[in-house]
């Protein structure tokens, strides 16, 4: 489609499109997104960051057979999912978001869906009130969706901002989406609150600036696995991560080691001074726990169970697992 | 791979990653890329726009089989153009480039091309000084390219800025990649100027800016053909625009209809007061070439041959002619 605005930034209708198929499903798509759209139609999306804060952007793929099986999810549900997947990077680094760009590519046995992908799309956008300002469509043989995510904030949080003396705070609980996957991968059907924590990510933006504003210094999403998204912290901030296996918090019938490596979990683990987590809780009506501290040390995570490390699976893996 | 900097804004090292075969893969672009690798290995990219100007974002999916045929193009040429497509979304809007993300889906068969892609895309970016600030990876059936271009401008060139009584003026000379592309299919291979029109476009960044700073109010990338996109043009632009066909500037052996609807050109087409194109063209080493006028009248575009009008093929559309 490109996306764009009508130039004096005053205007937030769409302006018109021109003739051609690819225009219709681009007519097709902006119809189920009525406001969540603003400014497309121009070779770019013109955007103000806010006084005083810096852009963020960041950009996720998400392809049929590799990020997500078609008979897992419905049409709604897998342009959710990316949305919400890809807006995750911005609440790791405690932004706000200012707009999304869609590229979808889309098996021509999946235009009737189109209108589909489109409301899941715009629900994941719109349940961080985030409006979609562009995109690109294209024919091909897998469905894929190309999500980027533009947000500003004064200061983002990092993967290289923990600092030893520090304590490690995650959101919500862990080993939903891997439950669901692994009941799916047995051809069963996972539980319906496993099988929501897997389609349904909420992005933890405004946790993860309230976790910010409470002194918080670097933070990730989990997306690969709790361990393995520490990894990159402890590699980039140069320190040692020691995590308590049995206080992260999991779904029920989850243990401490799938909770550890369980991936596609969409929500925020940082590093930061000791948080009120019961006052943080309430506020934001969503579970907050410590899970372990930021020690000197050779850089890397260690997962304990009474005291003593225990292994835990390391996450995902597109070109090794698949 | 995600992208990011090191949180203070100062350093402008990219950051160490965690451990895994992914990671491994983004060592080896990052390392082929050098210094054209700004900040990568966070969630997201933190950029900063410059004061008085506004933000431009585009984003462009390259897919097998979709907009290149893999035996047309080197590995090298693949990354490259696509960089180069992307790129020309801002050179559109008379905007000078901030960054691009990559997103790239790599079946793993072509594991072992990376490193040519990476030069491409690295070469694509350095021709007009563009900084590599983030992405990400995925193994998928069909090799697909997905760039995000972010760019900056005070006042972008937009496709509704048309206004009547203006002159038409596009860069370059028209019909080479459609010339390419027709010898390819008739099995030939193709003119070595054509061919490298196709391959090696250059985003027509400095000239784009040099024509608003000249008075062009509307603006457009050829990438449809040069017919299809003023069509989106005097749609948004609600103006009649009418297109000389003996003027249309084009390679040697096209016809004025050829030239009228090749696409794929990344050429620029622009309304605009009177310019010295003499002047224009000694400073930027790049022919421009009065082809119209935008008219008071229904929208739309109207090709004259002697002063009358005569169809043109429109341009290449994904869902349609596949």
């Amino acid at each position: 489609m490109t996306a764009g605005n009508s130039g004096d930034g005053a205007g937030r209708n769409n302006i018109d499109l021109g003739p051609g198929t690819e225009f219709d499903l681009v007519r097709t798509l902006l119809a189920e997104w009525g406001k969540a759209a603003q400014r497309i139609g121009d070779d770019a999306a013109v955007l103000d960051v806010p006084k005083g804060e810096r852009l963020l952007v960041s950009t996720d793929t998400s392809v049929e057979g590799v990020h997500f099986q078609r008979d897992w999810l419905s049409s709604f549900e897998i342009g959710y999912r990316a949305t919400a997947a890809s807006l995750s990077d911005l609440a790791a680094m405690a932004a706000r978001p200012l707009g999304i760009l869609i590229a979808l590519t889309l098996p021509k046995e999946d235009l009737d869906e189109a209108r589909e992908f489109a409301t899941g799309i715009r629900e994941g956008a719109s349940a961080v009130m985030c409006p979609i300002v562009g995109g690109d469509l294209s024919s091909g043989r897998d469905l894929s969706l190309t999500i980027t995510a533009l947000g500003s904030s004064a200061r983002p949080l990092t993967r290289s901002g923990a600092k030893t003396g520090q304590r490690v705070y995650v959101t919500g609980r862990l080993g939903g989406p891997a439950s669901a996957i692994r009941a799916w991968r047995a051809g069963k059907d996972p539980r319906e609150s496993d099988r929501a924590r897997f389609a349904n990510p909420v992005p933890r933006i405004e946790p993860a600036i309230g976790l910010a504003q409470r002194g918080a210094t670097s933070g990730i999403d989990i997306s690969d696995g709790l361990i393995a998204d520490l990894g990159h912290v402890a590699a980039a901030s140069k320190v040692s991560i020691e995590i308590d296996a049995d206080r992260i918090p999991r779904v029920e019938g989850v243990s401490p080691t799938q909770a550890a490596s369980s991936g596609e979990e969409y929500e925020i683990v940082v590093t930061a001074p000791e948080i009120d987590t019961r006052q943080f809780s309430e506020e934001f009506g969503l579970e907050l726990t410590e899970v372990g501290r930021v020690v000197a040390g050779r850089p890397g995570v260690t997962l304990l169970q009474a005291g003593k490390p225990i292994s835990a699976q390391p996450g995902f893996d597109h070109f090794r697992d698949k």
